[in-house]
């Protein structure tokens, strides 16, 4: 099922159940596509505004990108949760024999990899959006310009949970090249992301005096 | 309406849209809510688990704060939108006499409180999640920890966002005295909100070992 279509406060029951998805994965694509649907707000009360023209262009480009992510967050929600469900399933592989305990092994490997693979995309779509944000705490209508703040303070809390929920899979992983790769590139990303929010925060405080 | 009524989806549209409500505020309120959901599904993860008999007292307290919140927080989603939409009617009041003038202001005002104290409510109720999220990181399943951990980075990074969405109604505020007082008292919020959020960080990363 597509959790996206579920209510609001029928989604957070589904997190509060007994159940261990969907989880801070899941929770951290919800909350990068608010940001982005906040982006998205900013970009639409520039466009057309009076005094904003010359930036029209970019912000018709800044709510393509944010309108985008929303999508694919929306799905990458539903595929956190049916990677974890993955990883459960393998550890319950039956392992009886040598052959058994051998193919549930490779099963799980399997499984924590695209269970890593998740997140690790979550902080991806982060970076890009705060990228993206970058624009419009610049250009953007000032009187909306604490929502790009909020969105900007969310996406920095997303690469945080991303990077926790890719470690806590990391830590069953075997593949230590893989592990190394996945760490370095969460460390550019990381890097990436701390820039854009330090140059929004820096450049809203600029522009609300 | 009520938006948490609303699928995820269109809850993410209704916030794109070319509308300034539901914004930052209301999305702050939201993401409280699924930081809430995600330290109920840690306690109910933990309650009547083996080897953790003797928390589970704490847990079914953590978890009665977490439900309560989740349902507050609900609700101040809406009454975010309908106090900026009362910003918004008292600008648009008629000012053609002395008279009309005065009254505009009065309104005004008297609005601006009410759109300040619904994110300095949202920071008073991100630190009592986070507060008693202490517990759940301390004593909770460990197979979940990494969803309190999610919890505690979206629990900070709402402060924020209730700050940023508090500070943009007090530009345009005159009563000095109560401002004053807001600000205090979000000092103090902000401080136990951060000594709460290190301390999660800090009992999870000894509890992963």
């Amino acid at each position: 099922m597509d959790l996206c279509t579920l209510s609001v406060k029928d989604f957070l029951k589904r997190v509060a159940e007994k159940s261990p998805t969907p989880g801070g994965g899941a929770v951290g694509c919800v909350v990068a596509s608010l940001a982005a649907s906040l982006g998205a707000m900013v970009a639409n009360l520039t466009i057309g505004k009076r005094g904003y023209e010359d930036v029209s262009d970019h912000m018709e480009s800044a709510l393509e990108v944010c309108e985008n992510e929303m999508t694919y967050l929306c799905d990458l929600v539903n595929k956190d949760v049916q990677a974890f469900d993955q990883v459960m399933t393998a550890y319950k592989l039956p392992k009886n024999t040598e052959e058994e305990k051998a193919a549930r092994k490779v099963k799980i490997q399997q499984a924590l990899k695209t269970a890593i693979e998740v997140p690790f995309d979550l902080a991806r779509r982060a970076k890009n959006i705060i990228v993206n944000l970058e624009r419009i705490a610049k250009w953007g209508n000032l009187n909306a310009i604490s929502d790009i703040e909020s969105a900007a303070h969310l996406l920095y809390a997303v690469y945080y949970v991303a990077k926790a929920n890719v470690m806590i899979n990391m830590k069953s992983l075997n593949d230590e090249k893989y592990s190394e790769w996945v760490k370095e590139e969460m460390g550019h990303i990381e890097s990436q992301i701390k820039g854009s929010y330090e140059r929004i925060l820096d450049v809203i405080a600029k522009r609300n005096g």
